[in-house]
């Protein structure tokens, strides 16, 4: 468990989406209603972090209109500092979400294209001001996904972070979706990113895609042995996470997950879950809670067994947002029922 | 999986109800609210197989006030063929719902006496136009059931599909309660309506109900040895088809299938359910499945199976109908949790 | 009241969207829940068509998921055409709406470009199909505005349908918004489709869009004046149409209409409303109304009397789509406040 | 204001109705939701009669399944006395409604036909149970109309109450579409139950229907007259009461009340309404007020304006029931926002 | 399954509460929700006890305003009888509660302090009438902790149902929170009332907070070694009980329940419990079961396994109180899925 | 309208509760649901403030619990300063509400004794930090009638305030029920309070509390000559602001505001109210006007005309917080119905 005494001035960049959830386990639009959530790969690391008790600021581009200013109150709410969201054109990204059942998989249909952040000119963000006494800066691949300009804010800000002393945590997260029609540059730009990173999730299929990678089909020995070409490529880096998830349908699924330093590699898990309320965020809980644990310098093992089950307790909390705190652990690992 | 050259002009013939539903787990109007929704064993076989990318019609009769004209706008959604529904005199018929949870059971409380479907005459239907181009023509023992005009109507379409060359489904969907007080006739009346059908859906105790059976007790047994009976009895049967249901409780479930041909029987499942979502239009989707498969051409093992998957299906997809598309059989056996 | 022996083979072209409203009198986005309608101009023509009687094609495109489906549904459920919908890449067009109230005035926040209809290139419609058997065909000037492809597409429809000798109405419905960036060829592209069109719904501010005119600031006699002119330019032309609205907030407005011919101008109105319900859709109401009259013969001023009524019945209904049926008009008068 | 000493022990007989509304301002079904009440023009009577103080037996027939039980329920929630509730075979009778708005009526589909209530034969009934202790009896029109049984038990009923010395009101409460088939004979009954009547709620024309009346179209001087004409037959009448709407849409309306006795004739009102929430139940509300200071010697003036005023309030209340205290009639005069 | 010619004439004295919870599986206050249940563990058991087909009594004390008068309104429709419930100074008490998920446990959130209930001098309650007829009392060990008024109350209202001869019966229901600052006084207020009792529920810890006790940690032994301990010193109690509750998490949990007698000890269960909907009220509804069968004279192993049947029962309702009828048992033991 | 270059850096100090809605026009409890909120005089004030661009600090006492969690998020999300936030013991103060309609008043219960806030200590906030930079505190009278120790900790801010040259705006909100058991103590805390004030909102009546004056019983006159004679009392008034409401129950009603300087007193209104959404917080966002207009050198008509303005339009928003932007006053006064 962190040490508050080493509370983090944390920051994210990157695009918050406004969720629009078909309710219970309803097919989309049937009953002429939808439930609304705010969420976003690295606004719900930094929500994940807030829970824990940390100064979490997000930078990110809203439209300046009625839906952004909706999403800047939502944000405020979670606890987050959003002195530094910036309002600007283009529209709100969103994704539409039904819930799955049984084996029956759950269903998104992103439409995020042309949002404010996309369509955010790379001079527009001022990180001078944005990163101005942050001690940890937190990306994703997303990001650099969504275009050229969202791709270059995210290495200045990297870079900018490094420049001052900040660790930086990069998140792979390749989504192919987005990456259609900028295949050939994608392997350059998250390498980029990835060269700024002092924390890095990704697998060992990430890792293959910005360096070459003789793969062999195992997991965990690809992962280490990919981990051990990464530190040898990337200075910086001081550790490389996966998470491992294996489903049987919406309900039952296991949880792994693998960190390696220049040290070796150790393992935690498997969770298994039962009773899946929401699998949204749950990758986005596991970095809150490593980046939380990494920072209050607790050892690895402790650190990465935490971070699972934080990811795991997340499945139980619905929306995409991380609301964990570090008592929750406990209560979580002795399956009290109630809590008075 | 059905080949969509051989799409179908199917056409069903049967009540549709108004249900009214208890939200989440509540008992019956515990808060002043009720979920609706429309369904009825042939009209949920008819919104399957569009789902599946078949015409398909529905023939009843609904009441001319808001409530029949809502009732054809919902099917209009589920995208059925209209054009043959009547407006006449009589109510909605409907029924009340809970939902159980764990072992006990839901509940349904039947309000569907003097319905305009029931109180049709029998003259009042145009089967010349009603059927016209059809090729699959889908009846119910609940028809017949609900009394002698609607039993006479159904025999007439029946007798008509098949001079017009059409396929004629029938599932047996024997229901005591429906013929209190003309239990005597009902041995009579379903066996004129099997002995039109080429596809029915019936189990061992089903058979009994028509025409003489020695029954062991063992189920499998005594469905092979029906069916041969029943073969042997009605020249025009192609396939007799049964589901076997397990319950332990709402939640989980198991389901078999067992069908019977002139060349022997097969067997598919069992498909293990957990966290049943609904279980109501289970076996109506299990028929619109395995009518799909079968006007398709596919082989009988794999119509079995498929149609057992899709059964399996509904029971995560809430309401009456069953709105599973062949690529949901793909998604389902993969257990994958997530669709974007 | 129209005579239902002239039932119109009516089609609409046009962008459909998904309304996303706020509950109640709710600011957006305050209690995490959206309530869907879907609407578009000239659906909204259509679904009113619909209702009073007539056959009503909705030719549009869709997004090939979930949305576009539950759209497609929709429109069925209101009783449409959708065997000419096209399904196409790009998005759901769609806008948040929250209600105002007193003089608060109710906010629409727009989320429409890059839809599916938008992007559909003009090459892709199938006039011979769509407008098959088509008797009267309805436009808007929404269509034009929303790129040049589907600018041409209006134009081949209108051209294709007075070929074939249907009539076309045309409602200019100037969003200067859309036109951002088109200003300039705004009016060469309006006129175009205002020469194909034989009922003209536009104020005299419109048409001075479209040719020269010299206008007063006296609404009735600009509009006389400049109807005049347009007759005089267009030689298709057989009616001009216009509604005045005075708001005095968000609950009591009065409506007038204004209709000119080659034989001379009427004028309907004033219609009183108080307590209003929603304000979205009723010139559209206004048009299926007018339409539906003037197609049966009905002498221009019960023609316009009328239309104006259903505009008024129509703010009474929620959602954006009228409802409203002949046997309406009359009840609305009597101002009874009870049908059993 | 009635002086509570002399609180009631009033009974009604009559069928009680699950009423399934739809939403807000809603068209029935277009939301997959319905809200719930319970209600029925004499139950009303027994509501309004408890909220202001008084015992209020309900006796009627509920079917014996999960609906009769919530009704059952919530008949208890009101306060009243269920003990003579009889629980029988035949299903719920019930009504859907949906609100107007503006000049648009409300509408209301009913369902009531073969209730337990209706089916439950004469002889079923036990009035020396039922009606012992009871000091008045109120009864409606509408009972009779339900068939030969309930009309017998309800003359059965009041003259049981006047054999044991209670004060019988009656509610003329004509429906004609509820006597269909049985128009020849509705004077007849209905002019038996009057002769049991000492209150009697009837207009003019209703009296008409009982006597051979010339009537002059006349509202005030036809009830004048008529009221004349039915305490010179009905001997045992003391007073004849009417109420007068006078509607401009759903929101405006204006009522007013006449109270006839032998000692001469009286007025109230006018009250004129707007921004009306609820009108059903309005003219129930009356009675239980009327009844209610009667009963406790208020002079005829204050009764009759009281009374209209407790009518105006439940105008303000939604359901069918009528909450209204003696306190709220002052306040409601007052004009006063808030009640802390 | 008790014989229902030994109805009981029941009573309970003890606090209802206001139950405030989050909608579903969200935290509190997310989406600006609550839905509202009222309960208190004495409410409970003859909520349990009505259903079961006795007579129950609520003697309680609410507050004098809308939230009382909701209150009352819900115990009635739940048939409790309420001639006995006294308004009063203070507040309503209440608690806010969100469904916990997984292995995240449920959270509540108690705000009963300065409760009317609590507040009550003991003098203001009339045994003589509140208990007339009354042959069974139940109370808790919640009353006493609630302050030094209700304390005295309970124990005057079990010495007046003692002298009266009804059996009594009291579960231990320790509550450290509410206990505080008065710790050192519980031991012996318990025991008055443990010393009026019948029927005990309670552990062996709860027993060794009113007498010296050796316990061992072994759960069984503990209880049957402290309950011999127990009858020695009470004179009066015939039966003590206790219920184990083994969590797995929220979804998953065991159950079993031992029942000494002078006899000897007997236990039942495991019941084991999967897909729990709402643990709230269980022991409530096992304590409604017990009371049932003891006194139907029913045999005290059946009483023992029926009444963990119907706590199982209870898991799967929502809301604190039982609904459980005796035919539920049986379905529960079948599994059956669907009640028609 | 205000200038933003004086944007205030204002502080309240005051409890802010949780307020229980039932929905719609339902009494509460009805259909087991409640609405949420939260509110509180000062806090509202601080929205108001937030909305019109200045910032915005509330001075607070929280409970330590997810309700106060929930209180938190809400003051962030509406845009306020929340760092100095006091979580202590005691309990969430709440209030239950339900709408009226027509002239049937609402109904406010309030449930707010033992909050943490009243419970506070006054030597428990920490002045120095809590007004470090503030220009502008305002409070109420309600915080004095809260306790002592709230009595004095509100002088203590106000002086503070006072020391380093802030304004202090000061609501007499004179709540009777409040101060019972206080009252003869209320004159002299309120009088130093005002002694404090530079802007006091307060009637004759209130002035009346604290000093001596003969009233005439005609509002206005009675307003400017108590004014004047606070002027004379008490030497750091600038301002003294009163509203009068006339109210024709819940939708109609009419405001007028007055204000008196040492160079006289000025008035604006009346405006008119029709199709009232919220009446509460309607003071507060008059407070929050004036402030703002004020604080940015506005003159004294202009500000009082704006101020009733934003009182109006606040009427037509739910809830308790004012969201009314610069904006809004011009749209509500041209009384347009859309803002696209």
């Amino acid at each position: 468990m962190s040490d508050m005494k080493t509370r983090l001035n944390a920051a994210v960049f990157g695009e918050v989406m406004l969720r629009l959830s078909a309710p219970g386990r309803e097919p989309l639009l049937r009953s002429a209603r939808l439930e609304t959530w705010f969420g976003g790969a690295e606004a719900n690391v930094a929500a994940g972090l807030a829970a824990l008790g940390h100064s979490a600021r997000v930078i990110t581009a809203l439209p300046d209109n009625a839906i952004g200013d909706a999403c800047l109150g939502e944000l405020r709410r979670s606890g987050l500092d959003t002195t530094h969201v910036v309002r600007s054109n283009g529209r709100m990204g969103l994704y539409f979400h039904a819930s799955g059942a049984m084996q029956r998989p759950a269903e998104i249909v992103y439409d995020r294209a042309h949002s404010a952040f996309s369509l955010m000119p790379h001079e527009g963000w001022n990180w001078d001001a944005a990163l101005d006494g942050v001690d940890w800066l937190h990306l994703s691949g997303i990001t650099p996904a969504l275009g050229a300009a969202p791709a270059r804010a995210a290495l200045d800000a990297a870079q900018r972070a490094r420049e001052q002393g900040a660790k930086v945590s990069f998140d792979f997260n390749f989504r192919p979706m987005l990456w259609q029609g900028r295949e050939a540059e994608a392997g350059a730009i998250l390498g980029e990113l990835v060269a700024q990173a002092t924390l890095l999730f990704s697998s060992a299929g990430d890792l293959a895609r910005i360096m070459p990678l003789e793969l062999t089909g195992r997991r965990e020995a690809d992962f280490d042995s990919s981990a051990k070409a990464a530190f040898a490529r990337f200075a910086g880096l001081e550790c490389i996470v996966t998470t491992f998830r294996q489903s049987r349908g919406t309900l039952e699924q296991t949880l792994e997950a693998r960190l390696a330093s220049r040290d070796g590699v150790i393992a935690a898990g498997p969770e298994t879950l039962a009773g899946i309320v929401e699998r949204i965020g749950g990758g986005d809980a596991f970095a809150a809670g490593l980046i939380d644990a990494l920072a209050s310098g607790t050892d690895h093992q402790t650190a990465l067994t935490d971070a699972l089950t934080i990811m795991a307790v997340k499945h139980s909390i619905p929306g995409d947002q991380c609301t964990v705190r570090h008592s929750d652990i406990a209560a979580w690992r002795e399956g009290s029922d109630l809590k008075r």
